[in-house]
């Protein structure tokens, strides 16, 4: 195969007839394949519905001499507190063990923020003139989304392959509207990019103008390796303290992809400075979260080293699904030169630049094929990617078959989009 | 025994003598005993601690076709919408199924009002110079904490037999800057009155002159009769809209008192133009509450007919302990004429009006001799009872034989606060 660029006219015209007719054909198959979300599987999900067989015996409803089925214990059970915190690095004295949801948690951090000020706020940041707020892009469109929610004014920052572009936050921080900045650290969404060690200094070491910036340090894929062994992550809260900011972030984690998305548990960890001014915050809006589904949970996962065994267990699912999408991209993709991806070992997600322009009209083209992706520019600020380049393929959902056929699909829309912008 | 008042100075002398001779001896007990909350005892939790036993068969994972244990369905399922919508007898597309907690979705409202503003609001309250709030006292120190904790001015309304002075409220309601209003419609906490229907309808008719007048309706002991038959109640949405004032009410309900306090489901109720404006705020916050946990509700109770069953079993261990209280007070306190209290059929709590001037008196007595109560002026705006002289005994958590002490001990204190008043 020949790169299109280096296609004359002619061949790029007779590749055009080619695959439109294949598209045409895919079309007509009336397909229904979901790569939108990072849903897990069928598989994932039954992998781990055992954990609905614990809490029979009355001994499993005390922990630590708690009766996890009543009221209390607002800040979460000692016990999933210190599960927590093995797996993140830090102290259980730290962890908040909230619900079934980290993005609340996250909400809710921000929410507070807007309404009542951080720890170190001089005033809360609905009474602001301007709040701004630095996003690395491609990035989550949910985190996006809750900072664009508040009214705050999103900044971009573009990543490299160690983590966010550090000149862009370091200027940026000297505006003191500034308040603070989305981070994935490990496995990014959707690049699967891991923060390198100066990266993740620089953000713990960041002289901010504003003196409550805050570091939402999203730490959602932890312990999800698909491919290779257990990258070990640094505690940020200990890096931020040891830099002389020991209150300038808000680690989240959840076990939304380690056993039930919609029915796990979800913590964040911070300082304990930070711990009491949320702790006075949150005891006005909850008496405490479920209890029994965090005892569930401690029960089930019992500490990271039997977590990550059954994070090995996921990899086994998710693995050929990862497998599968990059070898259609390498196989279909690679020789045209028309795209680029990453090819993350962990995460949930493969995050593809296809030819700028292009984005919208692919994702367009799969849908007409019955094939769902996340919006093209859902990965920047406001939705709106400045090359319409990047789309997020989620390979978790649907079986390697169906994902297959959806590839196929997708590499075909990629020509089509590419042969239009390059002439045919 | 004769009253405290009709006593001569000398006999008041040899009683307060008598009672606090009898208080130190009680106070030597070294008692440990909790009247403070609204926590069911272990015997309620074990009685429906069978609800673990559920979730075993692959088909219980699906409802309407929906695996519950993947993301999605964010206002719950249809379902536990349909449950919901039995119990509070509105419809189930007016349903949204949340979390464990009913507390935070009235937070959530309220922040969501203050954030961006309700349906009908000009602008979000965050923006406003004064937010006023009708606060229904004796009421719910976590409802009054709500409002107070977003700067809004907490007016108090007093309470009748018949729900909250709607000749106050009706006034109250002229000001544009009262936003809304607390109420507790079935076994009010902590009086255990129920609103009646000249009352309901006074609400859901008010000329308010805020557009966004909202009325927070925490139907919390919605099916919570101790005694007696269950007493039925009208759909305050269908009264709201019957009125011209469809968008006013949020309604409030949830399993914590009926299943597990902390580990149950919630749920608000709402016209169909406020949950199309609720939901847009929400997805912003969460993909979804806990379908696991809303699933399992729905195999556990069934239906109305079913709960109310259920409730029955609560009732036969609740009565006991409330009729203990009553006794108790009948017996002791009932002849000198020192304190009057309401006789409730349900709910949690017997709201206790001592002589004016002894609640807090009576409160530290208590707390002295080892009996712990919700603290003296939390019924009211501010925790500050003007009268000083509401309490609130939550008799649910001690078992009878320990509510029987506990209420010898908040009989003694009574008589000799209000001895000391009267002058000894």
């Amino acid at each position: 195969m020949t790169a299109y660029k280096n296609m004359t006219a002619a061949e790029r015209a007779a590749e055009y007839a080619k695959v439109s007719a294949h598209y045409e054909e895919l079309k007509s198959l009336g397909l229904k394949l979901n790569m939108a979300r990072g849903k897990p599987g069928t598989a994932q999900l039954d992998l781990v519905s055992d954990i609905f067989d614990l809490m029979h015996d009355p001994a499993d409803y005390v922990s630590d001499g708690i009766d996890v089925r009543n009221y209390g214990e607002m800040s979460g059970l000692p016990a999933a507190k210190r599960l927590f915190a093995e797996i993140l690095g830090c102290k259980p004295e730290q962890v908040f063990v909230g619900g079934n949801a980290s993005l609340q948690l996250m909400y809710d951090t921000i929410a507070k923020a807007y309404t009542h000020g951080l720890l170190r706020s001089p005033k809360p940041w609905c009474k602001e003139e301007t709040v701004k707020w630095l996003c690395p892009a491609p990035g989550y469109d949910r985190h996006f989304l809750i900072t664009e929610h508040f009214g705050f004014e999103l900044i971009t920052i573009p990543m490299t392959p160690a983590g966010p572009d550090m000149d862009a936050v370091e200027e940026a921080v000297q505006d003191p509207a500034v308040k603070g900045m989305w981070c994935v650290p490990k496995y990014s969404n959707p690049e699967g990019i891991i923060y390198s060690e100066d990266t993740i200094r620089r953000i713990a070491s960041l002289q901010a103008a504003a003196p409550d910036f805050l570091v939402m340090w999203d730490n959602a894929y932890c312990i999800h390796e698909f491919e290779g062994e257990y990258v070990p992550f640094p505690d940020i809260l200990a890096i931020c303290e040891e830099n002389g900011n020991p209150d300038r972030v808000f680690e989240f984690a959840s076990t939304s992809k380690v056993t039930l998305p919609g029915a796990g548990i979800s913590c964040f960890a911070c300082s304990e400075a930070n711990m009491k001014h949320m702790e006075k915050l949150l005891t006005v809006q909850t008496i405490s979260f479920d209890k029994v589904n965090q005892q569930r949970h401690v029960l089930y996962l019992q500490n990271k080293a039997h977590a990550l065994e059954l994070m090995g267990r996921h990899a086994a699912i998710m693995g050929p699904k990862f497998r599968a999408v990059l070898e259609a991209l390498d196989r279909e993709i690679a020789p045209l030169d028309i795209a680029s991806w990453c090819r993350p070992k962990g995460g949930y997600f493969v995050s593809l630049n296809a030819m700028p322009g292009t984005a919208k009209r692919t994702w367009q083209l799969c849908k007409e094929a019955g094939v769902v992706m996340t919006g093209a520019g859902a990965t920047y600020p406001y939705g709106k990617d400045p090359q319409d380049s990047n789309l997020r393929i989620a390979p978790s959902l649907p079986p390697v078959a169906e994902l297959e056929q959806a590839m196929e699909v997708l590499c075909t829309c990629l020509k089509l989009s590419a042969l239009e912008v390059l002439g045919v």
